[in-house]
């Protein structure tokens, strides 16, 4: 079989895939209980999903990033629709006047690692092991895709009444507003095709082995949940006992959310939260545009985007998203270095603090935390 | 030769046409100066154009209608390109797989009359002497090719950066919406490409000789001024002489503005004007929205949207487009009888006032001048 290393992907795996990639997403990606509904609706019509190995794609191929877009507050009214996002890939090969042949997560998240799982059962497509930004990040030109120098478009946009936008720019950033706009135009959210590529291309930029990562990080976490441990716990040791691949990670606060005044529009839901620690008096600060960017536990920067900051239920062990967080919620604020490739001063450019409009240099979790 | 009755628009014709299809505009259309260059421009490289009579148009030709998008107050400071123009005709055939064989106005209108006409010469495609609204509107969906049942998609929206976006949907107000949002994201002013149809579609819907109806009016008008005599006085007697075509035309009121609140946003340009005239201590307030839409002369509606309102300057007699107008302005108030397919039940669902958010019922010119 010339498919090499295969991921496989049935029900077993199922929920420790969307649990670890929701864990990833830094608080977006969209909702993990949608994500799991439409990839169970898949694995049960087509059976097991098979992922293709990175290394495998053919530098000859046609490959497109894809996911759901938009507002995530907006997604929770508004259930994400393979149907369009079928009609997306379509219209895109209707403009390239090629097919496409492999299909890769634009980000690690809840909705966003499973939809192109569940649209390659669908269409018959190769799903690659992969992302394009190894968590979440609000805009598409934040893509390792677009930071190491592909190009975003043509672009396709579109929604569930079929309503289609194919947007053809030369900045990543333009078409990243001229796609906004169009999802804007839908109501808020839509289904998104973007950055055809070769595969030769791909495997210079994607960020890799994503679904499984995933997994383990999962597999990880509901164990230790199963045995009564936490799964908090089991993470940070799951990250601390890679050999080549070990990246901090850490508590970095535990309370209730005292504040939560979260704004959508223009497609995005922005936001600060403030959570109390009833024990310590203590209090952590959380800003937000779809994804977690800045954690201040007592006026003191904990960590910063890119690293990646996720909120996790106490009660439940899961990963909450922005749009899910409530007054009133116990949580435990969890830090992850983000991948290597994501803390290059070419990558920081564009995914560290000053491209959210944080005045502040990027320096690294375990420095703000004295690791 | 196959081409029959031709119109031939030489330097001569070149100031008739644009003054016409100012008057027709209703304070739409573009800037007529900018107009004028753009055509003077191509008409000295290429030579005079000819126009095709639409009953000549090929049943089974692709025809697109075409034009200029945006708040013309954003027009005056970024002069609408050809360029954008011809790049997003291409792109169209590009996404339909098949040549463009003519093309036709949008709107009348100092320059999206004659925008066509330029690009027929550089591109070497016939245009046809009629447009799509018989005056100018400031949306997309409100075209007759869109009231009698076209579709105004799939539409191209180019600006000069080669920035391009293509639109598909089957609603044309979500259509218009989606192009619109397009317009914005690239400033405010694009070049849009739009409705493409058959031969066949066009003639059941084009409103005809556009262009020989803005050179008569033209005509008529820059003679009256060379001998003197008042060029509006000119055009009236134009359009009560016309035999089958006769339309009522008036003088509405005359005076200096003494209020101008304009706002640009959305794509637009919106607000109200306050006409005085000195004389008789009368007052008149004209709304507008790219276009002129509702006279009130002393408090009693005078003309109401879609007739044609049209602001012509005391000292030149040139149409002052709704962009131009300024504060102490000495104006007169035309008013002209819509086209009758514009009368309408169908088409007044469309462009009568209630589609503008005027609560109010549609009533001829004519009427409410009480002639």
């Amino acid at each position: 079989m010339w498919f090499g290393r295969q991921l496989r992907i049935g029900p077993d795996e199922l929920d420790e895939v969307i649990y670890g990639a929701a864990i990833l997403a830094s608080g977006g990606g969209g909702d993990p209980y949608q994500g799991r509904l439409i990839l169970m609706q898949a694995l049960q019509k087509h059976g097991p999903a098979t992922l293709l190995d990175a290394a495998r794609v053919n530098n000859r191929w046609l490959v497109v990033a894809l996911g759901a877009v938009g507002a995530p507050t907006i997604a929770l009214e508004k259930f994400p629709s393979l149907t369009a996002l079928a009609n997306a890939v379509r219209q895109l090969e209707k403009h390239l006047g090629r097919k496409v042949d492999a299909l890769v997560a634009a980000e690690a998240g809840g909705m966003n690692a499973v939809l192109p799982i569940a649209l390659g059962l669908r269409l018959g497509l190769p799903v690659i092991n992969a992302d394009g930004m190894g968590r979440a990040f609000p805009k598409s030109d934040m893509m390792t895709f677009g930071i190491f120098g592909g190009r975003a478009t043509p672009m396709v946009v579109a929604d569930d009444h079929m309503n289609t936008v194919i947007v053809d720019a030369d900045d990543n950033r333009m078409a990243e507003d001229l796609g906004r706009r169009a999802v804007v135009g839908m109501g808020g959210l839509a289904m998104g095709v973007i950055y055809p590529m070769s595969g030769k291309f791909f495997k210079t930029a994607a960020i890799r082995g994503t679904i499984t990562l995933s997994r383990d990080i999962g597999r990880a976490a509901l164990a230790a949940s199963r045995e009564k441990r936490d799964p908090i716990d089991a993470i940070i040791g799951y990250f601390r006992n890679q050999r080549k691949n070990a990246r901090y990670a850490a508590k970095l606060f535990t309370g209730a959310i005292t504040r939560h005044q979260p704004k959508t529009g223009e497609g995005f839901v922005r936001g600060e939260i403030e959570v109390t620690n009833n024990d310590s008096g203590g209090i952590c600060a959380i800003e937000f545009q779809n994804e977690n960017l800045i954690v201040r536990i007592g006026g003191r920067i904990a960590a910063l985007v890119p690293d990646i900051i996720t909120i996790l239920d106490e009660d439940t062990g899961d990963a909450i998203t922005t749009e899910n967080l409530r007054y009133g919620q116990r949580m435990t604020v969890f830090g992850l270095a983000a991948p290597d490739i994501l803390r290059t001063p070419e990558a920081l450019e564009h995914v560290g603090p000053r491209a959210f409009g944080i005045d502040r240099d990027y320096r690294p979790i375990e420095t703000l935390m004295g690791a």
